[in-house]
């Protein structure tokens, strides 16, 4: 297959949706291509995890699924486990797309985290049976875990960065250390993400709704950007 | 065995660490030694979880390293899932005083959820791979996930009692609905859990201090008990 396509340890092509990523667009069609075959790859991969579960699923039976070659998946992952890191890799993308909206100063920092937080639930909060199978997946072997650790890390400076303009902006509290926050912000998206899953009530869109205004009710500068 | 012996499915016997169930000391010799044996036999199944993994560990190894008869384990449990639940029931424990605290009002609300918060990191804080083990078990199977759902669903009950007290007290912003709150709470204490459980720092004692100062000062009252 593609020799260029990149392999999941290395995030200079994160394969999302073609809308959380708008850098597929600058690629050549060769590029594009292998992105596309990437995320088909994922998708497949992830239906057959939800219905069998993690541990059930060859790659035989993902490469069949997506309809290409076994050769052709470890192109793109190295194992089983690498595939759940495209799903982080569409996160990063999002957060990405926040920060850039933040340096324009076109939006409020408020509405960009809020809007953030809304377009994180989109993949999880497709099926609570999805979502369970990713976390348990994150959870199930320590090279997973060390691939998600790494990804997390990179979400949290971009989270810290957009943070860090709400406080040049007025809109967030100065005296708060914007790494802890963007620590804090993850741990209570995953959290939503993780209780929606075993209680399945109310929709993961307004439950991560409610964890925003929490969240921006702690960090809003006393006096300023408390309004709904 | 004791036929009076309580099955995971009931909570009438909750057996945790007897710090955390003062009401173990209420008990008659029989039943004590009934939860006893029951609370051995959660422990000694954590460890092999956390050391084999969930789906590695058999009833036998379990009765085995408890060192009692493989038909007392079923006097206790219905099932190798159902081990699990003996960790909310502990949990659940920690929120009963809670509530029993706040409701005494010898102390304040903050002070109060302050130290919950504290209590709930003891167990799955004592290492990351067993707050692993215990996440992805939660997530494994329907049966379990129905049975740890009920479980969220009394402490949630709990936490909401707590906050509508320091509602009362003027320490909590009235304008808050608690039972939105209770379960924010519960989604942010179970996220920081399973950062911490991949991250592997801060140590969770100081990542759940951490949450909760993130979460009083977005639900106290404004102009009031905002002091760390």
């Amino acid at each position: 297959m593609n020799g260029k396509a990149a392999k999941s340890g290395s995030v200079n092509h994160p394969a999302g949706s073609k809308s959380s990523l708008p850098h597929l667009e600058g690629m050549g069609r060769r590029e594009r291509r292998a992105a596309e075959t990437r995320l088909r790859l994922f998708r497949c991969a992830l239906e057959l995890f939800t219905e069998r579960g993690f541990s059930n699923v060859t790659v035989e039976d993902i490469t069949e699924a997506a309809d290409v070659g076994k050769g052709t998946f470890f192109n793109y992952f190295d194992s089983k486990e690498h595939v759940l890191g495209v799903m982080a890799e569409i996160q990063i993308g999002k957060i990405r797309e926040a920060v850039a909206q933040a340096e324009t100063a076109a939006q409020s920092v408020r509405l960009v985290l809020r809007r953030l937080c809304q377009r994180l639930s989109e993949e999880p909060g497709r099926s609570p049976d999805m979502a369970r199978t990713l976390i348990s997946s994150f959870l199930a072997s320590d090279r997973v875990r060390i691939h998600v650790d790494q990804h997390m890390a990179t979400g949290r400076r971009g989270l810290a960065r957009i943070i860090e303009i709400g406080q040049r902006s007025g809109e967030v509290d100065p005296a708060l250390n914007c790494d802890h926050l963007a620590l804090l912000f993850q741990q209570s998206a995953l959290g939503t993400i993780l209780v929606w899953s075993l209680h399945r009530e109310p929709h993961l869109k307004t439950a991560m709704e409610n964890t925003f205004h929490l969240f921006w009710r702690a960090i809003a500068r006393p006096g300023a950007g408390k309004q709904s």
